[in-house]
């Protein structure tokens, strides 16, 4: 049977979501509880592969596995067996040609920070606490340019292994987050008024290019970058990005949204 | 000088407060930095010793050094060096005589329960995700008993090293937490009224007593011990606990308040 499964973490204690030679991985929790749960090796594809201490909200995964265990009851016993930093929301049947990672998506990510706030012990791990924003409507102005088709160039990680920088977003915004938009450890934050949202919907994004992308827009709000020196890097692809990436603790992958699903009925996902 | 300092940490990732052969402790980390700040060997005395797990709020410690800073200065400056998840909340100057752990104190420790609750990735290291709870009302009958002076031995760890159980609780309730009793990742969980607490004032705490305390009323809330049996327990001090401690990840050090620096002036702490 092929499986879909959407899975929820808190990445501060993984090298990522993919399997690494070392370290905790969430793909490495999920293939060894899976192991433990059907007895045979299981591989499993993320949609998304977050990097180390980027959090995961909906993540999206597949796999092909003889399930013992009616499917309905796979994200029940998955949990029983996983650390308490790994949850599976959800877990259902997929279509034969489902894959996580090659079925076309929509896919929403979500940075959080929390500008001139000193943060305490317990939040630390979930925003980024950085320094105080002059002007949030510059960076607003910048974050409206993003949507649609661009080449991102400026903004990916040197490591970057693609055969294309064009991706398209379609939607971007930069606001104060309402508390039920953040994960729970942030929620006294935004209701608060103190937590600012870029949230970015796509159909790919590209190694660090959500905080590359969030580091050069705090450095539009600083009044380090001007608004058009930041469009003009989206149109004239240069190697290297405007300010440094933004730090991974204040990432999340949010939700997925698959066409192959059904196209998405709403305009926002 | 004698240095008071007021701290916070996520016991998530320690071994516990104090020192040990091996792995991270709160002590270790803030005798790490003062080194590196002072150039001086400094020993730091905590007012309580919380267990590998165990959170700190406004945990007290104190230590002698000959500071090269103004101590209004030092809580920024340590910081900046300390790890995020360790919080010098405040230093100031002590008495000569002033000792975090031997000078009197009232010591407030709370336990957060989440009822029935599945608990995602980003809380499960800040409650404890218990299973439903029968009957709160049988639960706060039992904890009222807890106030006065009462020998714990019944609700001690078999390898608490001390001279007497007697131990005096000023106050003790038990009752869902409003939003702002809580640490952030727990205030939309307490915010909807599903957070239980468990707040216990004292002039001092045991090796594990909160937690067996907790796993005792627990078993009282979903009627596998009787009220009138944990009464006698209190009474007649027996040596094994009536149910297994509750995980250390509920527990919270969350203030002390000493005598030393003028009595309390209020009755509530």
């Amino acid at each position: 049977m092929r499986v879909k499964l959407t899975v929820a973490y808190d990445g501060t204690d993984f090298v990522g979501w993919q399997r690494q030679a070392r370290g905790r991985s969430v793909q490495g929790d999920l293939e060894k509880n899976l192991r433990r749960l059907t007895g045979q090796e299981v591989s499993v594809q993320g949609a998304g592969r977050t990097d180390a201490g980027v959090h995961g909200c909906g993540q999206v995964a597949s796999f092909e596995a003889d399930l013992q265990l009616p499917v309905e009851k796979l994200a029940y016993a998955l949990n029983n067996l996983l650390p308490v930093d790994v949850r599976v929301l959800a877990a259902e049947e997929a279509g034969a040609d489902f894959h996580a990672r090659f079925t076309p998506s929509r896919k929403e990510y979500r940075y959080f920070m929390v500008p001139g706030e000193a943060g305490g012990p317990f939040v630390g791990r979930y925003g980024w606490f950085c320094p105080p924003i002059a002007d949030i409507k510059l960076m607003q102005e910048a974050a409206g340019l993003l949507v649609g088709e661009h080449n991102f160039r400026s903004f990916c990680g040197k490591s970057a292994v693609v055969t294309t920088y064009v991706r398209t977003l379609y939607e971007a915004e930069l606001r104060p987050a309402e508390a039920d938009e953040v994960p729970d450890p942030l929620y006294r934050l935004a209701a608060e008024g103190k937590v600012l949202m870029l949230r970015l919907v796509g159909n790919g994004f590209i190694y660090k290019m959500v905080r590359l992308l969030t580091g050069g827009l705090v450095k539009v709000g600083q009044g380090k970058l001007a608004v058009a020196e930041f469009a003009r890097l989206l149109a004239e692809p240069a190697e290297q990005p405007p300010a440094p990436a933004a730090p991974a603790q204040g990432l999340y992958l949010w939700r997925l949204c698959y066409e192959a699903n059904g196209a998405p009925t709403v305009d926002r996902m």
